[in-house]
């Protein structure tokens, strides 16, 4: 970005108003950066499994561990969000450099009661009584029981926050200070709404500290 | 990942409560996956300048434009936090691959009324008449406007909402149908609490679709 004098552009908020819609959900999905790539798996009352792939995954806060998800109940994923309002857990499988075709396909439009699982080449699993499938291909994945759900009157989506209750990560990416190792791990991060990207290490930074400006004093 | 057998950790809530509290802040912080990297610019009320990395802004909606992001304000941002509830506005700067030292300096505990800017070598600059500071060094950058401050009781985080009103692109990133090419703007993403990453594409794929059943109905 750094070579020669590049043109630079300018938008404000008429700009947007007056895009093609499909456009403007290219280009302001992809202002929010880098994001997790993650299936969601639950269950209906009946039991009949559901997987959607999410890319709105935030960390809320370490102890208790809780993690939340911003849903948009009129689209594809309202079978998730459904489900998680009827049983009260869910599942995320990070989304690895090997399984992200099919990742994706899941946010296609199936008939209700079908199974996004069967119809992408997933394996549901369930482990240690977890009320939610698991997908067998992802190498990272936890357990979720929802905590609390806040409408957002903004624009009709809903924050849906829950506690991690449940992990399972294979022992050579876990590290001697708790960090995981998400590039061995395969995990991809997603922009946009469309675009898959493997994660290539830069580096790990000491914990930043101010000059202790105390000792300089007179 | 698939190579040979290999061992598998499972953790409960249980296991979480009991870990050193380092160890699972670096633990938990990582199950959310990718996240970005971005440099939020404010000003307080007599105009002195506050910068700070924050990794949970998040895709609200396209249309009106928003973003969200969760601010701890007994940590070191609540100078952002307080400065967007005294201006009610605030730039989000994309954090690239050769500024990630500097911004990740912005996350020590400077005293109160120190630029970040100045301390860590990063430049401001007021752009549009916009009310608060963009990094110079960031190639894609947009400022944002307060919409809503939702508190989450659940732990006392805080969930900050504002519209998307100003947008500095360069034209070279934007693609026809509105997707940024965000390797191609340096942009990184962050794991953990401290791990940076550039983002390496591995494919764009097409809008997912289910298979025509009703065409194949007798």
């Amino acid at each position: 970005m750094n070579q020669a004098p590049q043109k630079i552009l300018q938008f404000e908020s008429i700009d947007f108003q007056n895009m093609e819609k499909q456009y403007r959900t290219h280009l302001i999905n992809c202002l929010s950066g880098a994001k997790s790539a993650n299936l969601i798996g639950t269950i209906d009352q009946q039991g009949r499994e559901n997987l959607s792939i999410v890319s709105s995954v935030v960390h809320i806060g370490a102890d208790p561990a809780l993690i939340a998800m911003v849903m948009r109940p009129h689209t594809v994923p309202r079978d998730t969000f459904e489900n998680i309002q009827q049983t009260g857990f869910w599942t995320v499988n990070h989304v690895n450099s090997e399984i992200f075709h099919r990742a994706h396909q899941t946010s296609a439009r199936y008939p209700k009661g079908v199974s996004e699982f069967t119809e992408v080449g997933l394996t549901p699993e369930y482990l240690n009584t977890f009320k939610a499938p698991y997908v067998t291909e992802s190498n990272l994945k936890f357990g979720v029981e929802l905590k609390e759900i806040i409408h957002l009157k903004i624009n009709g989506t809903e924050l849906v926050i829950g506690e991690i209750k449940h992990l399972i990560i294979p022992e050579k990416v876990l590290g001697k200070d708790g960090f995981i190792d998400l590039n061995l791990a395969g995990t991809v991060a997603v922009t946009g709404l469309d675009a898959y990207h493997e994660l290539s290490a830069l580096d790990r930074l000491p914990y930043a500290k101010a000059p202790r400006t105390d000792l300089i004093k007179p």
